[in-house]
């Protein structure tokens, strides 16, 4: 099943795909149902409406609006390592997005007053959507933990990430972390999101292009070795990595202004767009 | 006023305290509270009861337990900057604590099994908790966004911090994040709590002391300059950074084995204080 969060009056909305419509089920968003414990399929087979929507008159909102964590991984492909100047680690480079940096497929993402004109850079990735948190998850078992995928881009504002040795800011402006639009349940992928093709394109031009087998570590890895140190819980979401070909790697750099419109793209999962604007300050 | 969070019948409780007694609030938690745009000390006074408990009897949980973001800031003493063999940034160095990292005054600080004998190492720090939320504060007003205050220790898994480029697994080891006791609204304390003397103790000794007027960046100006990047919410935390003395710069290292007791002190606000105990994996 392919999950959609969107707003209507004010208020959001959770639904099912069906085709080009989608089914309305509630007003439950998916954080509560994950955070409750419910089983997703099971949920929507019975409270699922036969209200349907077009999508393409949705206001889509990110799948989670507001997930407990938002767990990152940099430096995940090793071409990417590469072309960023870092010594691939041998241990997952984290870091941590808050929700306040989220917005949804099409939703414009924004380029900060602050940052200066060659600012805002894409980084296509795979979001993992956990239905069942935990602590020291083995390998083995990481994959029950799965809820389901959706596509990221980990919108960056480069001056910024490199300002201090730590990445966060770079990585948390409001209007820089697209979500969406599908949160694809687990059973309609290849275990693990293995063998699938990620691409970015920026004005239609193909910018990156990997397949998730070029992970470093796995998604069940990820979920593993995270677990050793920190409580996973329902409604986490781990943010994969990105492949070689960002936008400040480039001679010359490559970097979103307004009006650009980049969209990231994962075999089975969707394709997430979002046009580039400027802040406008108040 | 000096607001405490504890637990009794497996539930929250917020009271204020009273000398050598809490009055007992009620249930709902300060997070919601601020969340809510509740004045605290006016929400106390009308609704405090004549129930008091003794502080000796007292289970503390941290003062918010789910905040909406914990964003801590490193290097913020130069000479903390200095023994950590970086070079002093012009920017606030942000990263991210996740809320299952937390733990309460007297609650005992794990240093986890998957660290080396040498892990665990202290931080002594002052949190700053804010009332009022927003975007782009200017310093002029940033105070008027604080609700109070309360001590932090940044407990740090030093092997983690440094696996990769981001310190971020060394910083949010389940049981290490301890906070509390007391949140000390900001009327009670200077502007900015500027000119209080922070010291850290292991086992009694002196091992951190620093004024707050040291700072590199002032309550204001981490305030103002975070929330350029970032809309700040009600209830966000920001622990503001540590001085020089932590264990992993000295030779030889000084880090905390179990038994260990770490005390942090705040002039004025208060002493937090953590005994260190192994992991027990189940």
């Amino acid at each position: 099943m392919r999950f959609i969060s969107f707003e209507r009056d004010g208020k959001a909305v959770l639904g099912i795909r069906d085709g080009e419509q989608v089914r309305v089920i509630g007003d439950e968003t998916l954080e509560s149902l994950l955070a409750r414990g419910v089983d997703l399929r099971e949920y929507a087979t019975h409270h699922a409406s036969e209200e349907k929507v077009p999508v393409k008159d949705l206001k889509f909102l990110p799948p989670l609006q507001r997930p407990p964590k938002i767990i990152c991984v940099g430096l995940n492909f090793a071409d990417h390592t590469s072309e960023s100047n870092y010594a691939q680690p041998d241990y997952p480079t984290l870091f941590f997005r808050v929700n306040t940096s989220l917005i949804a497929h099409e939703q414009p993402m924004v380029r900060p007053a602050v940052s200066d004109s060659e600012g805002l850079d894409f980084e296509g990735e795979i979001a993992v959507v956990l239905g069942k948190g935990g602590r020291h998850i083995s390998k083995e078992s990481a994959l029950s933990h799965v809820a389901g995928y959706s596509v990221f881009n980990d919108g960056s504002v480069r001056e910024y990430q490199f300002k201090t040795p730590q990445w966060t800011v770079g990585k948390n402006f409001d209007g820089t972390g697209a979500f969406g639009p599908d949160l694809v349940t687990a059973d309609e992928l290849p275990p693990g999101v293995k063998g699938l093709r990620l691409e970015t394109r920026l004005n239609g031009e193909l910018v990156q292009s990997a397949s998730t087998d070029e992970m470093v570590f796995d998604v069940p890895s990820l979920i593993s070795i995270i677990s050793e140190a920190i409580t996973l819980e329902a409604g986490d979401v781990i943010v994969s990595g990105t492949p070689s070909g960002i936008g400040w790697a480039r001679t010359p750099k490559l970097l979103m202004k307004a009006g650009d419109v980049c969209e990231v793209s994962v075999e089975k999962i969707g394709t997430l767009k979002n046009v580039i604007v400027d802040e406008v300050k108040a």
